[in-house]
């Protein structure tokens, strides 16, 4: 993850002044730099938590694995695109389409995991039914038709999920007590 | 291995309209840029594997992991490439000739781990007589010579190669489980 | 941390000539590297320390961990806007402000894994009050409204801040021990 | 170090044509590459090693970390300067000064974790006097010197150290075994 983050600090332009008025031009980049920062920071940490907690991998996980890794690298991608375009409607959808492939290829490394690792183990339980991880991927789902209607539109359901993501998620406090 | 991939996306040019004409404009470095990632994704949980079971190392294995990583490395330098000069025989050669190395590399790795660790190891039995390393580096060598002929054959056995390895492996699955 | 100095490294421009004179010219970005480099350090060392101490984390500690990062992330970002500017007051101030945030994230994190840790934890003990932590963040602050006055005397906080932290803490070295 | 090694294959610049002449061109800076690469892994696996086999560290132990790491991180600056001014005298001298002051900070490493782990410790003896390093370091501040008689014979000098280096390491091997 720290790849994208890097990537993502090097696509900020410097204001080129040492005014206000150029600091504050630059405030939608940072803005959007906020979200994805928080955006990678949640995947990132469930991601840890959930390879710490299993016991066995296989190939399906690594499968899995690879291509969530994919859609999470094409994030600095988009949002490359979505500035230098200016919000417009179809990198908006876009910058929801890899946010929920992402949120797919989370799904699946659960569920291979917890195939992997049986319905007894403790990362099946710490899993559960993921109802977080299912209605953020039909609010991205939304987000993309949406975007097409008004780009603000999908941007505000992308800072929702965050929102609802960045609160201290209980099963994994509980499982980590 | 996240060097390589940092740099790729740093490569991806981001289409400067935001229309579906631009996107698709982008797709073939897109692609590009997926085939590699698959590659590197390859290597990386083979050579992570293979590291993980090993229980010594010596100065030949160190040898040989330099020469595997630095040939991996050049793999953005040879998409770069390949990419700026719109998929010519010489650089679509050029790919096949790092990823040739890499797998001498790989091998070289394989040979200097199995030695260290002795033919009764774990690791020995785990890694057996890897044929399927020894065909990838015959048609990645057969790929140098026929991107010459078009590289668009060329491209078609780096494709094949990647899926062969994408299935899951027998081998590791069951050592790993 | 290792992005944070890989994107410094590559903001440095090198002189354009192979004489002395290029090279006195590219100085101040180097000196201010250099400050960088030991504050990134300095933040990075003691940051390790304190996870390595933890034996449990919680949501908060998640949480502050996160801000902390966002906050260090942007150093590179102000660091370019500094260079391109010339050392102006608001980029100085700018620079200060991230630097406060980032020790506001430090002691945040401090204070959830000690809440988290218990106040007879090992890690706790070793934290203490953070009194230099304080101290540093009450410095920071006021070297944001004296880049106003003058950008030097902003700067020199800054430094003297980074040599306070940089010779070897007690605390840490006895838990070390 | 994966920093050092990203920002290096950044920094070589593609061939723009896709002709032999073209590839040709490039071989002064990959072979300038290789040789970074092959320092910096030389490093790196020691480097790896020596605190692996440390049992304790103390405040002078990451004082001489970051001195060291900081001139590894100049590396990829260095090589940038000399690439772009075309091997001349100044530039040589720089890489070879940013070599030798690495070389101390892992002299000054090797002296700091000894005196922290005492003259009985594993690491002591498996570190021994480090006549290599020493040797090397002279051999380096002489370069430096050379480098106004000729740049080629200081960079004759930077390549005759890495073969040595990088003939495999008695001393580590049988320590590893």
């Amino acid at each position: 993850m720290a790849i994208i983050i890097t990537i993502m600090v090097l696509e900020i332009k410097t204001p080129h002044e040492a005014t206000w008025a150029a600091l504050l031009a630059s405030l939608p980049i940072l803005l959007t730099y906020l979200l994805s920062f928080v955006n990678v920071g949640i995947f990132w940490n469930n991601y840890h938590y959930m390879l710490h907690a299993a016991d066995k991998v296989d190939g399906a996980v690594l499968w899995a694995n690879l291509f969530l890794l994919f859609w999470m690298s094409l994030v600095p991608f988009v949002i490359r695109w979505l500035d230098e375009t200016g919000f417009q409607p179809l990198p908006t959808a876009a910058y929801g389409a890899v946010l929920a492939m992402a949120a797919i290829g989370y799904l699946l490394l659960e569920w291979a995991l917890v195939a992997c690792n049986g319905p007894q183990s403790k990362l099946a339980t710490a899993v559960g039914h993921d109802r977080k991880g299912l209605i953020s991927l039909a609010l991205y789902i939304a987000a993309i038709a949406l975007a097409f209607v008004h780009p603000w539109i999908a941007i505000a359901i992308y800072v929702a999920v965050s929102l609802a993501w960045f609160l201290p998620d209980r099963r994994i406090e509980s499982a980590r007590r």
